[in-house]
């Protein structure tokens, strides 16, 4: 069966307070997708994020001494450097340009996920990721299910960099109703070897499809539908994909 | 326009000095596609490997001292381990059970991309990946366009593992006729200020969806057929996605 990702028509601006699943539905209809069971929606973090309120204004914040040194060193924003480290559990790496951390939400990425771009207004205002992506796309997940009388999964993600490899690519940073990781220890390959692969990040997969189609330029197209998601949907949460610090040879 | 990812049916078990894109074509055809320009054929590194006779038998492996060295630190084979050392240019990390190189082809993975499993015969054998996946993919590439007529892009994808996250993506090692990466650099977003996101991983995004419907059992459709790729194709390479060892932070 295909896995189709179809991005959503349609989709305004969205302000702080406005309902996603109102406005999903919407799109859905236009885009004339009825949902069915076992389809998942995939919503960049950006709008949840606007939705939620999570806009700060730089000239409302007040630099400590640590964020005004790394500023210094990666010559950033010390108000931006100060979001970031509020953000923050600690800084991985930092260097002119860059400050990889590990996100309060257990992910390492760079800036603490803070945006810059897309974010309208007078002023000099960022976007911060959503307080618990999980229980937003929770919240998403249950007004579509309510609304159709489906069972769906829901997707926040982010567009995070990599170690290793150039380019970013798009990565579950919230889910419900869909597994993160799939599990295949001790099944039996075609001839009846363990398997090499045996934790599948499904979540991610379907995070960095998603993303693909959303684009990031101007036309960008913030939640895609998919249909045809090859495992069966279960409870799943972004801890599975987080590898625990004790066990990661590149912190 | 959405994108399609759908697994061919009927791929047989490969062997060495298999044309693969004859068996392609036959699969599309039992499938119902017929290709249209911008197409994208996705492969398993396996099959490719397979059908270019990279499968080494460990009874023949001399293992050199260092090795057996780093073999019994990790608790592996030396012969395996030996084969992994050829296979890259350093190690970057090692414990028991991991070893984390970066291949000779330039990306960072685990044991080289050797692989066990799915490896048929009598002894021990065990499949390295292609001698240049970039060849193989113009290769294949190649020769579906000469069959169909049409503008088509061909990508041989593996499985790694990462860092920082649990669970294991797809990812390009190999490609012909679609770009690597996406630059947006100077390109302003929706209110006129500079992106965040300037590089997108186009090809490891367009792997991940394709890994998500090959899967890794038993069952596993070692073809993906991709319509709708949001981007032009572009002759691109694995050297894009490469990020260059002196701006990693991570090695």
């Amino acid at each position: 069966m295909p896995i189709i990702f179809t991005s959503l028509p349609a989709i305004p601006i969205i302000q702080s307070g406005d309902d996603l699943v109102s406005i999903i539905l919407a799109s859905l209809q236009q885009a004339g997708i009825n949902l069915l069971d076992a389809d998942i929606l995939v919503l960049a973090q950006k709008i949840v994020s606007k939705a939620e309120g999570r806009l700060f204004n730089l000239a409302q914040v007040t630099s400590s001494e640590a964020a005004k040194q790394l500023a210094a060193a990666t010559e950033k924003d010390p108000r931006l450097v100060e979001l970031i480290l509020r953000e923050s559990r600690h800084v991985l790496r930092s260097r002119p340009g860059s400050i990889i951390v590990e996100h309060r939400l257990g992910f390492v990425c760079a800036s603490a996920g803070i945006d810059h771009s897309n974010v309208q207004g007078e002023g000099e205002w960022v976007l911060l990721l959503p307080e618990n992506p999980d229980a937003s796309a929770q919240r998403i997940r249950a007004g579509l299910e309510e609304a159709s009388g489906k069972r769906l999964g829901a997707m926040i993600i982010d567009s995070h960099g990599r170690a290793w490899r150039l380019g970013t690519v798009g990565v579950a940073i919230g889910l419900a109703g869909l597994p993160g990781l799939i599990d295949l220890r001790g099944q039996p390959d075609l001839f009846g070897y363990t398997l090499r692969i045996t934790l599948i990040g499904a979540a991610d997969e379907l995070a960095a499809g998603a993303s693909l189609v959303m684009g990031q330029a101007a036309e960008g197209t913030p939640v895609v539908h998919v249909r045809g998601f090859p495992y069966p949907l279960s409870d799943g949460s972004l801890q599975e994909l987080l590898r625990p610090r004790e066990s990661d040879l590149f912190r």
